[in-house]
């Protein structure tokens, strides 16, 4: 079966599955309720008393409600997946997934808010009014460059964690495959030069994380739809206006002034990242052979790599990382956003930053004991990875003074695991019990 | 043990429990995961065809995803309880306490979303950002007249069910029990005069609701801390622009143009519903005296009432109801809101308005098969009502042309039983199994 048809499929059963069960998340009572009477302790008059408790100390709302494992998925429908501008309603589904990832991987109450805006600056309003309901927010699905103002003004203007899963999702997870496929070829950070191919959201992100962890900014060389950026490049006085990110990148990468197409990438360089054409043929071999020794090539585009693994191999690549759970390798985000979230949760974070992002970043690629070639990151079933790297992200917001709660990382640990383990439990019990329905017909 | 202090032991008890168990609902998996490749079709590569079938048609949005259970309960924390402007962080208790009722009694997904905003426009501008990822809002806690405003312009712009529980609930269930109030004492609707004390939120609501349900206009007599309003009143210029919705109802209510301090309001009338003052002393024994022939009095302060039921009763009260569950005629808005919520949704109502409140009124009073002075309407343990009220709300906003989603009478009722009594089962499997944690004991 070629690749369309399955994904044909996919898509056809994820219809079905959805007008089966309308929504992938519920919510149920946390409480025990045993008679009516109990609601005059959740509900009037008891519960004035804890209104007022916050009322005297705002920050109690971490302690006192759901706040604390609590974080808004938004969106505003205007990049989802590889459609474009689908518009709100048709983000819900793919919000909802995510929702559903965070539950079962991290333990988080994330709630799926994808908005009707029609500026940038009525989202930053919206998301800004929500700040005192949620203990963190995702953003997703967001084009560019607003995506970039969003994140940056709201992660300014808020004291909760501000995430945007395109960009810094992307960027923790590339770094953590880059930090082992270095290793295992036997290169540094601060001697490697990396070409990233697409200035979209996520080698934005990429490149800015790289250099917060240590990579330096003169050997990392951006490429875009008109070819390698450079400050000499003639649109960039368009660009300081229209993406300021791009502009400012252009200006201080690159020091070797490299310029032109694409392929003048590769040229002797260590490592390329590709976030740009979903298009098997898209990366040519003698780009590749073009490379350093031992090159490191993730094409990273969905659902189609930008070329092959077996052809970046046979072209001399020394490590492949794509996308995708069928080829080894996945760089995929939800290996870290349900424990950066766990983490920053549990630390009560004010917020994060580029190095717990490094922090999630390494902790990652040490889980992986003795990488390999074909296996330079964790997996999806690697489960026990998650409250290590929780732990370590809320440890990290406690070291850069972020948290609102303080712990050993041990303690955190514990904490993170329990959270996971007793969600992931009650779920289990549901299903075996009968209560996710069909789940006997399906899968 | 006196009044206060039980409210004290009970505000201590919500204070520690909150502690405990930070936050009363939560969020689970709708869905079977069995392996971690199902997320191919509960998020990417699948889900996308999901996305590009509500993108086609906006309206799927209530089939495909969670949106058909869903409503946003909505505050800016202006008015809690009767707390004041403690602010969106210190309502959250209450909301949450909110979703939990709606969980339990309705079925319903309900999300506590407090946000913090300047201004009633903001509030305007952010609820609307969130229609299309909603079935239904309902607003809480939101001073006056901010909160007719809102309620108004968002009825007016979006095309989901907007309810402001403490105008519509409280109305709601003001009506249901004035139906059969007045069938105990004989008199007709289009006969009584009636009374409201006060004209914050809850009067203002119900003076409207009166109307649509046959009382007359001019048999209506307001009343607020300035006395007895009329057209001539001192104050009418005034009130004009700070709250032109008092100011229509003072035009054309109270057709004897009657004058005065809240006393002269009782005189000859058949109706005194008071939502002013909690304080057992507010309303004299000799008002009641003045009134008309078997006279009802509806005293619903929180969490005082304006006279004491025995009180009440011994000058000559002949129907007495409360805002209490300790007394007999609780008038409790958790009668009202989850049966309309569960109706509304399964309908996938574009709206609510008066007819289909009252409806839902003379439901929720029919349910009582043979009303007593002391048992005028249902209570809280009558719960095989809330799919009854459910199902007449649903069929009545089809007979309204609201639904989308259109059915028998029985259809939606046979639909709104099995959702409550599904997630109900649900949350008591959980209870069973010890998946909320503490129950043993608490309670």
């Amino acid at each position: 079966m070629d690749e369309q048809e399955r994904t044909r499929q996919l898509g056809e059963l994820s219809v079905k599955l959805a007008r089966f069960y309308k929504g992938k998340i519920n919510s149920i009572p946390n409480v025990p309720i045993k008679k009516l009477s109990d609601f005059s302790v959740w509900y009037t008059p008891g519960i004035a008393s804890v209104s007022l408790d916050i009322a005297a100390n705002r920050e109690d709302s971490f302690e006192l409600t759901g706040r604390w494992n609590s974080v808004a998925i938004l969106t505003d429908g205007t990049r989802v997946l590889g459609l474009g501008n689908v518009g709100p309603e048709a983000a819900m589904p793919v919000m909802e997934g995510k929702a559903l990832i965070f539950n079962y991987l991290g333990g988080v109450n994330a709630v799926p808010i994808p908005i009707k805006v029609s500026s940038q600056e009525e989202f930053f309003t919206v998301a800004s009014s929500l700040e005192t309901a949620f203990g963190g927010f995702n953003l997703e699905d967001i084009e560019s460059p607003k995506c970039f103002f969003l994140l940056e003004s709201l992660q300014k203007a808020l004291s909760i964690p501000v995430w945007h899963d395109d960009q810094l999702g992307t960027a923790s997870i590339t770094l953590a495959g880059l930090i082992n496929a270095l290793r295992l070829v036997g290169k540094k950070r601060s001697d490697a030069v990396v070409a990233l191919l697409g200035s979209g959201a996520a080698n934005i992100a990429t490149a800015h994380l790289l250099e917060a962890a240590g990579f330096k900014s003169g050997n990392i060389i951006m490429v875009d739809s008109k070819g390698i950026l450079e400050p000499e490049r003639e649109d960039m006085d368009k660009l300081m206006l229209t993406n300021p990110w791009k502009y400012k990148l252009a200006i201080r990468t690159n020091s070797e002034r490299r310029r032109g197409a694409t392929e003048f990438a590769f040229k002797g360089v260590d490592v390329v990242v590709s976030a740009s054409k979903s298009d098997p043929n898209f990366m040519k071999q003698e780009w590749i052979r073009s490379m350093a020794t031992d090159p490191i090539v993730f094409a990273l585009a969905n659902p189609t790599p930008e070329i092959w693994p077996d052809r970046a191999k046979e072209a001399g690549a020394k490590i492949v990382a794509t996308g995708r759970s069928d080829f080894p390798n996945q760089i995929n985000n939800s290996l870290i956003f349900p424990a950066v979230f766990r983490g920053v949760l549990d630390a009560r974070s004010k917020g994060v930053n580029f190095r717990v992002m490094v922090t999630a970043s390494e902790e990652v690629a040490a889980y992986v004991k003795d990488p390999t070639p074909e296996r330079i990151v964790p997996s999806m079933q690697d489960l026990d990875m998650f409250p290590k790297v929780a732990a370590a992200v809320a440890y990290s917001t406690v070291e850069e003074n972020l948290a609102r709660k303080k712990d050993s990382r041990e303690g955190f640990y514990n904490r993170a695991k329990e959270i996971i383990d007793t969600n992931r439990e009650r779920y289990s019990s549901l299903l075996d019990s009968g209560f996710i329905k069909g789940a006997d017909k399906i899968g």
